[in-house]
C-alpha cells in the first residue's frame, strides 16, 4: 500500500515531510556521526533540538513568559495524577467538569489525592453536550477547576474558555492543542499528550503558570514534581529524545504552514465538510452531539444500520482511508482530523461517504 | 561525517541494521499505509509488534512464566518511585545497597514512601568497590532489598547475585540487562531504562515476580500501579509505540546475533581489551575500580594530566570516536560499550589510546 489517509485518533497521522526528514536523518543527524536517538541528551546536538522545540512551541502558541513549558513522559494520564500531587493540598477540594471519557480518567487518577467535586457532568445526556456554565457547582476553596477541552471519544469540544474566577483552570488539551489560537493566560495549566496534534506518542507537553509551581502540593517523589523537572529543563532524568525531536519537527512544519491561525481555518473547513455530509445524509449517517460543541478534531458518526459498519470499513480501506473504526466505548465510526490530516484527505473521505451512501442507501 | 563509533552512556549507539530497518519502514510499516508511529496502539499492527517484543525478550532472558514483563514510560527513575509505592506498606523499611550515583537516585525517589535503610555503602571508598555481602546490615522486616546491578557513572558492577534470603531482591539493570545470561528467578523485580542495551530512550522494561503484584503497597493513582498496567498489557494509557517498536527490532537483532551468551563473550573481550590498555599504560591512563567489580559496560578512566583531556577528546573525534567525555560528576573519560558497540569500535578505541599515549606520553 502507498500511504493512506489515516484517521487514527492517536497515535495519529504525521506530516509526510516530517517523516521524510526523520527518515533522511535516521543514521546521521546533521553530520554528528550518529542518529539523534543515539546521542546524549546533555550534548550540544540534543540541547539544540530541545531548546528549538520549546522556542517554536512558545511562538506557535504565543505562550507568555510567566508560563513554564515542560516536555515529560507519562502521557496525559500521568499528568492527571501529577496535577493534584503538585497543586492541591492533601484533602483539598478540586472541581472537575465531566464531558466525556477522558474527564472520567482525569477524575480516576486524581481521586487518591484530592477531594473531587464533579461540578458539572454531561453524562446524563450521554456526553452529547457541555453543561451550561451557569449550572456548574464550583467550590469556593477548590485547588483548581479541571476541564477536558476536547473529548476525543465523544467528539465534544469546548468552543470558548469558561470563566472560573481566581481558581486556576486546568485543561487537558491532548486532542486540540495548537489546532486554533488560544489565550494561554486564561489557564493555570494546559497539558497534552503529543500523539494527536503535536507529534509522536511518548512525550507530553505541560504548560504551567509559574506561580502555581510554588504550591507545596503533597508528599511525593522528586520525579513527580513539576518544579524539579523545570529546574532541570525537563531533563531531570533522561528524556524521550527521539519523541521530543519529532515533535520539534512538527512544530517547525506548523510554523512553515502558517501557524495556528492557518490551521484553525483548515480545521474549520475540514470539520464543516464532514458534519455537512453527515447532516445532509437524511439519517444515513448520524452524529448526535449538540452543534455548538461538536469537536473540530474528532468526528464520531454512526451508520443507520449496524450491518453496514463492516462494508464501510472494508470499502474505505480499499479506497485508502484507514483507521475509521470508532472507539469500542461508542462503536460506529470516528474520523480524527488533526492538523496533520490534509484537506485532501477529508475531501476524499467526504466523497467516499457520499458514494457509499449511494451504493448502500 | 559518516557514522562514528559512539561511546555515549545512554542514549547510546544502536545496531546499524536496526536503524536501517526503521528508516526503510518510516513512511509505511509492512504495507499498512502508515508508519508504525502513526497507527493505533490497539490496532492489529502494533499489537503484533508489542507481543513479539515481549516474546523475544522472554526468549533472550529466559524469563520464567511466573514473572510479568511490562513496557512502561517514566525511565528507571520513575520506577524508583513506583517500586516503594507498589511493594512497600506505608512506613515499612526497605534496604538499599549503595554502590554509586544511581543508587543515590533510587534512594532519593524512594524516601518519601519508605523507611530507607542503607544496608551497605561504597561511598566512603569513592564508589570504587562493592561492600562485601558479609558486611551488609539488612533489616529483618524489609519490603525488599535494592541494588544497582551496574553503576553507569562509577563503572562498578555486581559480578554475582547477592543472597538476601526470602526478601525480594530489586535491581536496577538499566545498563547491563541482556549483556550476559542472568538467573531472573533470583530477583523479585528487575527494571531497566531501555536506552543502553535495550533500544531507544523513552521506554522502560520492568520484570516482576507475579506474587509481588498482590502486595497492597500504598495509596496511589491507578497510573502508578503495576498490576493495572499488567491487566492492560502495558496499554493502560497510550504507550510509546515507536520506542517499543525500536526496542523490539533490537531484541530480534540480539537473537539473530546469538543471544545473551554470545554478547557475554563479546562484552568480556571488549572490556578486557580496554582495561588492558589502561592497566598497561604505566599510569598514563587510570581506572581505580576494584578489579573484581569493574563494569563490563562502562569503562571510566582518567588521563594522568588533566590538560590532556581536551586533546584526547578532539583527536578521538577526528578519528571517528565520539561521546567519550566522562560524566560531569567524575570528570575524565568514559567509554560505554553496550551490546550494540561492535568489537571493531572498541579495537579502534584501544588503538587510538595507545597511539595517543605514544604521541603525548
Amino acid at each position: 500500500m502507498t500511504r493512506a489517509y489515516n484517521f487514527s485518533a492517536g497515535p495519529a497521522t504525521l506530516p509526510e515531510s516530517v517523516l521524510l526528514q526523520a527518515q533522511a536523518e535516521m543514521l546521521d543527524w546533521h553530520g554528528a556521526g550518529a542518529s539523534i536517538v543515539e546521542l546524549s541528551h546533555r550534548g550540544p546536538e540534543f540541547i539544540q533540538v530541545a531548546q528549538e522545540a520549546e522556542a517554536d512551541l512558545r511562538t506557535l502558541m504565543a505562550i507568555p513568559d510567566d508560563y513554564a513549558v515542560l516536555f515529560l513522559q507519562g502521557g496525559a494520564t500521568g499528568q492527571q495524577a501529577l496535577i493534584p500531587l503538585n497543586f492541591a493540598a492533601p484533602g483539598q477540594k478540586a472541581d472537575y467538569v465531566l464531558t466525556g471519557h477522558w474527564g472520567k480518567t482525569a477524575i480516576k487518577q486524581a481521586k487518591p489525592y484530592v477531594d473531587v467535586n464533579i461540578a458539572a457532568s454531561g453524562e446524563g445526556e450521554g456526553f452529547r453536550g457541555i453543561p451550561a456554565r451557569a449550572d456548574w457547582q464550583l467550590s469556593a476553596d477548590a485547588a483548581y477547576v479541571h476541564i477536558t477541552a476536547n473529548e476525543t471519544i465523544h467528539g465534544v469540544e469546548f468552543r470558548d474558555t469558561p470563566e472560573v474566577g481566581d481558581v486556576p483552570l486546568v485543561a487537558d488539551f491532548s486532542s486540540s492543542i495548537v489546532s486554533e489560537p488560544l489565550d494561554v493566560s486564561k489557564y493555570g495549566v494546559i497539558y497534552a499528550g503529543a500523539q494527536k496534534n503535536l507529534g509522536p506518542v511518548g512525550i507530553s507537553v505541560v504548560i504551567i503558570r509559574r506561580d502555581l509551581l510554588e504550591r507545596a502540593g503533597q508528599p511525593r517523589a522528586d520525579i513527580f514534581t513539576y518544579a524539579s523537572h523545570l529546574a532541570k529543563e525537563s531533563m531531570l532524568n533522561t528524556p524521550p529524545t527521539w519523541n521530543w525531536y519529532l515533535a520539534g519537527l512538527v512544530f517547525k512544519w506548523m510554523i512553515a504552514q502558517g501557524g495556528v491561525a492557518e490551521f484553525a481555518q483548515r480545521n474549520a473547513r475540514k470539520s464543516a465538510l464532514l458534519y455537512g455530509v453527515i447532516d445532509g445524509s437524511g439519517g444515513f449517517y448520524r452524529n448526535e452531539v449538540a452543534a455548538a460543541v461538536r469537536s473540530r478534531m474528532n468526528v464520531p458518526f454512526f451508520l443507520h444500520e449496524e450491518a453496514l459498519n463492516k462494508p464501510f470499513l472494508d470499502e474505505a480501506k480499499a479506497a485508502g482511508l484507514i483507521s475509521l473504526k470508532g472507539h469500542r466505548a461508542l462503536g460506529g465510526m470516528r474520523a480524527s482530523i488533526y492538523n496533520a490530516m490534509p484537506e485532501e484527505g477529508v475531501q476524499a473521505l467526504a466523497g467516499f461517504m457520499r458514494e457509499f451512501q449511494q451504493r448502500h442507501g
